[in-house]
Formats: C-alpha cells, sequence, structure tokens
C-alpha cells in the first residue's frame, strides 16, 4: 500500500526511518509526525547526535569493541588484566559483561557468530586477530562467552580447535546452569541435565 | 536499570532515540549499534532528512495541514472544491482520505479531538479558525470525519453546535457501518445497529 504523502521533506525522513531494523513505513510516519511537533533545537540535537556518533565511534585496534580513539577505554586500562580475555559476540554483550561487575578482564569482539545459514563464515569475524592475539604470548586464559545456542556453540568449538596449539592458554566457556531465580520446572531438560553434571561443591559465599 | 554504555557519543545517540514514542532504551541501544554498523552517508542521509523536515515543513495557514509552503498544495489546488470542507483530527487522516481517491474537497485538521481525560480543551484545537473560515461565506458542506469514539463524537457534536448558527451550510459526518470485507457476525451491535437505521437504498453500482 503505497503512502501518498504530499511533502518531499516528510517523505524523505519516513523512507530513511524506515530503513531502520523493526521499523516500516506506519511507524516512521508515526515517529516522523511526532518528530513535526516537537521543537526544532530537540529534532536537531537527535540527528547530530546520530551523525556524530557514526562519525567519530570506530572500532578499538585490540579488541574491536567500540570505541571514541585507537584503544577502547577497557583496553586501554591498565588496572584491567589483559592476560585473560572474554570472546564475546558484539559490542552488546561487553555492556552486558561490563555491567555485572564480575569481571576485570579484557575483551574480544566477534563481530557474530558462524552462521552457516546466515552466510557467515569464520573469515567475517574476527577470529584470526583473537588467534594472533593469542599467539603474541601475553594471554593465559580465553573465556569462550559465545550465546548457547547452536551458532554459539559451533563458534566456540572452532575457536576452540584454532586455539588448541597454544597449549598453555587456558580455554574457558561461560557456565551453563539453572537461572538465578528460575523455578527448577521452568528451566529445560538440557540446561537441568547441564547443571547437574557440572555442579559445584556448596558454599555460603553468593556471588550474586 | 542503568545501561553502561562507555561512549557519551553511543550514550548521546541512545538517549535522543528513546525519547520517541514507543522507543525504549533498549530499543534505542539497538538501533544506534544498528546504525553504526552503516555506511556513514546512510546515517547522515537521516540524520539530516530529520532535521530538514523538521526545519522546512510548516502548517498551512488555511486548513493547518502540514506543507512546505504558506499554502498547502490541496488549499493551493484551484481544481479541488474549496467549497466543501473535511474536518479532521490529524495529518493522518488527510493522508488516509487523500488514499481513497474518493474526496476532491478540501480539509481542516484539528490537530486533536476533545478529551478531557488527557486535558485536551477544545481552545486547544483549530475549532475557532474554522468557524471563522465558515463565517467567510464561502463554505457549502462541512463533513465531520473525526474517529468513531467518544473523544470523536464529543468533538463532532461540539463544533456542529458552533456551526448551528450558519443555517445555510450543510454539516455531515461519515457513514457508520458495516466495515467493506466484514462479516457481520465480527461487527459489534452498535455498529450493525446503526447500519439498520441507517441503510441505503440498493443499487448495483459500487463504489470500492
Amino acid at each position: 500500500m503505497p503512502e501518498e504523502i504530499s511533502s518531499t521533506l516528510l517523505e524523505s525522513a519516513v523512507t530513511e526511518l524506515s530503513r531502520l531494523p523493526g521499523i516500516g513505513r506506519k511507524t516512521a510516519l508515526r515517529l516522523a509526525l511526532h518528530m513535526l511537533r516537537r521543537d526544532e533545537a530537540e529534532v536537531t540535537a537527535l540527528g547530530e547526535s546520530l551523525i556524530n556518533m557514526r562519525r567519530n565511534i570506530c572500532y578499538c585496534r585490540c579488541c574491536h569493541n567500540i570505541s571514541e580513539t585507537e584503544l577502547c577505554d577497557v583496553c586501554a586500562n591498565e588496572r584491567r588484566d589483559h592476560g585473560t580475555v572474554c570472546v564475546v559476540e558484539n559490542v552488546n554483550d561487553v555492556m552486558s559483561i561490563e555491567r555485572t561487575r564480575q569481571y576485570s578482564g579484557v575483551y574480544h569482539v566477534l563481530g557474530g557468530v558462524i552462521s552457516p545459514m546466515d552466510g557467515v563464515g569464520p573469515d567475517m569475524l574476527e577470529i584470526d586477530s583473537l588467534v594472533e592475539r593469542v599467539a603474541s604470548g601475553d594471554v593465559a586464559e580465553v573465556i569462550l562467552a559465545l550465546g548457547a545456542t547452536m551458532e554459539g556453540d559451533t563458534t566456540n568449538f572452532y575457536i576452540f580447535r584454532k586455539l588448541a596449539p597454544f597449549a598453555d592458554v587456558k580455554v574457558t566457556q561461560l557456565a551453563r546452569g539453572v537461572a538465578v531465580g528460575n523455578d527448577l520446572e521452568y528451566t529445560d531438560e538440557i540446561t537441568l541435565g547441564r547443571s547437574l553434571l557440572q555442579r559445584t561443591l556448596f558454599t555460603d559465599s553468593f556471588s550474586q
């Protein structure tokens, strides 16, 4: 159904907005009409913040996290443990792990996971740069922190194989188990099975 | 839950995006990270189209529809019937009616409907300007085309009363009835009742 928009300026804004993921033409039109009702300063702030962000954010040359400088804040921080590298799928995951306040190592952002269905092969990800980083000799442990999906597992295994030559580097992965706050009856069988096999000694120090 | 975003540029873009209706911080972050992966030209086009739209679109001085000039395309079009004024709630409704290709008159955009619950009174809408327009003497018919809601009905009735002094101006409203394509069993009783009371003579010329 073609939207008959008389204004070319509105039409152009709607077209650009509807390129965004999850935003169709109807939503784009609703957003554009909302912006028309707001102060000019507010819309200018939005537009300029998007342009500035895209123009000035680059990727860290070491871990490929987003950064405003050549080396990101985490990699540039000397108090972090540069011998522990946590491998994550994307920038979002770095933020999620930082929010836990449980991690003091550094990151390596792959930029995706291996997914033949989506046409994503290992050479499209930052795997070679990870291997180089490990080969440089400063890394003691690599934590594979990809999602618990088939693609995540495949990628974990691929990286594990690539890192096999480095016998002195410990490769670990996130614990799989019952999510904190979940009842057993709502935990799927595979997760429950794994959490039994990988049971840990009971301690009274909770690291929530 | 505070999102720990290390980059102030990203933070600023997320904050601005999350001011939009229906877009929370999680969606805003997802959109911002998507934009980071796109070409700079594409993001610049989006940002600039929003700024240009807000800066250059104004409201028609006659019908209050959006316009790039003082008088909108519809009001400026001499082939349209300027004696018939269709009263609508907002700019979206103008587009909806234009899409039907069944209307050759002009519009009057109220900018909302009377809604005491939302603090919208008659003086916040373009009702006085409508009365002035009718008082100028060029209007033969006013079509009330507000939504079939309580607020729409209230506003219709308010306008109807305001226009009562102009005895030679016909005031009409959109037909209420069974929606085209709908089965009777899915039509609510009030609509069905009205469509019985307001039944029309059967003709074989469908105006789809």
